[in-house]
């Protein structure tokens, strides 16, 4: 089943963008834990779109409720759960597109997974909307895991083929991602941040989209967490970032580069400095047999470009079972990477923290 | 827990390379399902070592027996249990050097995990060895698949930088999987194949390692299988390949190449000819909102180095706490590609029979 | 964690009486069921406390809202997500004597269990008000149950010690299950009912309450449900049944009267009878092995009397570290048996429909 | 499905009695557990069937191997497997009859279940030799609560109608319980145990079985081990408790007792003494809201009498699907109660390990 995830801190996730409401219930966050609501809500506006002239006009109401769980403050211990209503729809726009099979999108798979009686309007349970309950949820996530000063943060690495640096695999200051959390367009360095804007601008002005890239870091972590075989840190992981929508690709470490490497470089040789166990090198990512090493788990995320372009192109009307063409109108991301970011650091904050609540730290 | 997999075909592992046995548990198989032991065994022999001069020398005993859940030549339907009794081990290669810890494996990891109480002997519970039950597990999974017409294939895609053709993701014929199901060094080009032998002997002479990349196929299913967020193929995928010791990198369709595309050369447009749906393209790989569109599913797992090398290293001694070096000696792989591959399929064909059989196809 | 329940048919609860809103959300109901909203209410009114004078008085607003998973009248098939907001709620009831643990209740272990931090207004998560929405998903899923000609019913066994008849093991007409739904007091003997409700008044006006015995049925199941051991017919029921405020014992077949037979009188001796097979009697209630044997499932669920009554009672004051004494002021069942005998029908129904789902019929 | 259950400690059970060897797969026992052999050897012995003139005369190889996850003297951590080879079998007792229906098993449930594939022979996979694994996973189980200070512990309240004592709710010695472990007829008053064996050579010499009722306790539990609705204690108790053969109903506290109570009567009245907060009585077993509340946890349990009796008994033939009759040879217990009961002690350590340890305790 789709909705239910995680074994410490459970997930099920419910919602169509164009119903009643989206939500979340969350079962296993610790009782008494104070929630920043206002952190909570600035993750969530770093995914809203509507903040900037990169991402889309249409202003979605990304106000939360809780209903349960919380009480003078502090969570009670007992399931969580958030509802966000849903207001800010056009039914119209797809009302009279909807046997047309959108290319890219899951218009398609879902009539075949659904027997047609998904609800299509807006790309229904399959929309970019969904992904808000998860930022929520892992914006708690985050939370607990700074309390044992774990942090989870992130850059984009590429947006088409303007490329930033990577982070220092052996080494990354919680500073470099707290300043990087904020920022319009979080690069590593400024100047690709202003060349990933433009291209953004001009794929818009096209009628385009553009993917890219995102590299994720966990730092702080202790060695010993995770297991061999089907819990590994990677499955975990990957696990749930694929479960986000546009991701198409993850590589942890070299990722894809360290097939290229022979073991004498891709090994990450062992010292021993003021009682603390470190590696030179960080080729593994900060994982070996599924399980942490200590230095930072760092990994990129691929991200396709949005499906939705106003071009035309050749479709197939799924009632008439005929071959013809569409033309997305309305208002679209020309690139989910800036949006999807967040939320990517919130799924890894997330099946991190079901993996350290396993090792009771 | 790391040992537990599935929702509908259910694994549970067990063993350490130099314990008594390895096996592994099986529920769910359809009872009166006739097993093929021969190709069993078959597939099996695709993975155990010594079986070419590319492969280490050392001769695993992968006989297997099957203790329950199978009886008159079917399955029962109650769980089948198999055991490979562990019999090549040479315990003294590994017990003077357990406390160096050997880089890009699992010693320190798993000590930190384990408290110091793992089997370190041969890599214990980490040991490549612990693939060949799930070898066993995928060949009966990829019976059951080729039952409903839904095949499961790969090939090499590069060793180092010597790089193969790709599938063409559009079209891939059953024929074509089958034939490189038994080559010594399958690859859809030929020359290729020698290419990469003539670089894994020159790196096995240099007492060095290298890594590679696999690219999998599954044709021949359905559209509409998996579920949008965390049931969805790519998770599902993903989950169980970085489960396999040695994968860091995972990409479905276009994968990290599909971040660089416009929407417009990414999407994939679809048609319909005499009552079929297909693409044009298959850039997403056979996967749109997590659920099979019925194209083929084409992705590339990335494979690194064996961390065992013949030459020196640094590390540490963790009981002494002390900076060292280490040279391991023994009987290793230059390059576990050609082994893993039939354990990247097995794991592929688990995945997909577990959702394949939550849809009742 | 205690919100999650199901294999086929997942179930996530939430809520606290006393909070915004209780509500569930449910994963696997098949796409395209058309709800029977009307038969939903009906259901859940059998449950709702102020229909009648043997209730309390306190009317529970019951109306529910769906958010998610239905469009056009059908289900999706994605998650479904019904909310119940919280109006009728008097806090000052509570309020005063939140540190007074009230003997039967779940004050003192829900703050064990939650360090404290539990909602304690109204019972919080512990209220029998969140066995509302186990009957909103038991309703769905007896529908789907009557599709495929399985029901479940129910009558009241007994109160105190006035006692009913029991089911005829061997047979039990659906129309003598349908009969008693909708009766204030189902029982099988009519004169039963009303000395049952004699003895509900009586107990009401002495400040007092009283425990009784429900049993239960589900006919019409093919043989070949369920599994031997873990997911056992009774398993799966008693574990569901169990999650249910106020329940203290289960039996299946003769339970506990088994125990004082010998095998010569208890063990069901089978016959085949116009290719159908049965079994004279039906001691084993319906199971053998943990699975289904096409007889009716027969047990009997154990309530016992509400813990809010109205007399003076020793206990503690946990702030204080004290004893004391409370008195429970306010509007309480005198009995639960009739309000929980839909909710234990509902719980049955899910467990049911879980493992036939699992069968695919 | 039915072999895998737990989710801290998580066991996954295989085998048939006639077939090469039964046994369970144990993960999430903690690393550096010095199994106690010897103790987990008398633990099975109590199970075991041939130590008195009582039980059966067919001696099992109750010899156990471990495989994996025991690596010198302690546990690793990793996957705990266990193995029991199957050498005392005739199978020629099953294979005359094996069309032969018998009444009180699960011949035909089980032919339903696994569509005629299942292994026939001596039970084959519902054989009562199936609990010695269990039986081998309690014993560490109990081991690992013992080191808490946790106790499992029972009787026999009844065998027939010949009915011992019941355990003081309020107060049980962990002497008690420790006294009563070896006795051959594990009773509270010794004249009941004689006139127990007596019942039980009488039945024997009739060719016929008895059933009776065992009580259980678990003592020196913290109060907040548990949680409501789908997790609660007596839901997870009762459901590995019906995993156990021939188990027909189960009761907590007063059970159906406390349905005749009233609430004066039934309610624990809490008191505070020496800073340990305790209650007068305990009615409801130590659980309330799902949670311990720190008295022992005490319920009894119902088992059916064994099925397999000496006298003629009418059934199916069910391959020429005709009526006709059984007569069963061989050697059986009359009564399982004594060997069911080291079962039954062992299913309830699991499940409250598995409780303690989501706990953190």
């Amino acid at each position: 089943m789709s909705s239910i995830w995680g074994n410490n801190i459970k997930l099920s996730l419910f919602g169509e963008s164009h119903g009643a409401a989206i939500g979340i219930n969350i079962d296993g966050i610790p009782p008494g834990t104070i929630l920043d609501l206002e952190n909570i809500k600035l993750e969530m506006k770093r995914r809203a779109p509507g903040t900037n002239n990169l991402t889309t006009s249409r202003v979605e109401k990304d106000e939360f409720q809780i209903l349960s769980g919380y009480f003078n403050g502090k969570t009670t211990g007992t399931p969580l759960c958030m509802i966000m209503k849903n207001t800010n729809t056009r039914s119209r726009d797809y009302d009279k597109t909807k046997d047309l099979m959108r290319p890219g999108h899951a218009d398609f798979t879902g009539i075949k997974r659904y027997l047609g009686h998904n609800d299509y309007r807006g790309g229904g349970h399959f929309s970019g909307r969904m992904t808000a309950p998860i930022c929520f949820a892992g914006a708690i996530a985050k939370q607990i895991l700074k309390s044992k000063n774990i942090i989870v943060g992130s850059h984009i690495k590429s947006i088409g083929d303007v490329e930033d640096s990577s982070f220092d695999k052996t080494e990354i200051a919680v500073s470099t991602l707290e300043d990087l959390k904020y920022k319009k367009t979080p690069t590593i360095r400024e100047e690709k941040a202003l060349q990933m804007e433009e291209l953004i601008l001009k794929i818009k002005n096209d009628n385009d989209s553009i993917g890219g890239v995102v590299e994720l870091a966990v730092v702080n972590i202790d060695s010993g967490i995770g297991s061999p075989f089907f819990d590994s840190i990677e499955s975990k992981i990957s696990q749930i970032i694929f479960s986000i929508p546009g991701v198409k690709g993850i590589e942890f470490g070299q990722g894809f580069d360290i097939s290229k490497m022979k073991g004498s470089q891709a090994n990450d040789e062992l010292y021993i400095k003021d009682e603390k166990i470190k590696s030179y090198t960080n080729n593994n990512g900060g994982v070996l047999g599924g399980i942490s090493n200590g230095m930072p788990i760092v990994f990129k995320v691929a991200l396709k470009p949005t499906p939705s372009i106003g071009k035309k192109q050749r479709t197939i009307d799924i009632k008439e079972k005929e071959n013809t063409e569409i033309e997305i109108v309305g208002r679209h991301d020309p690139c989910i990477v800036i949006r999807a970011l967040p939320v990517l650091e919130a799924a890894t904050a997330l099946a991190i923290l079901d993996l350290v609540l396993e090792m009771n730290i």
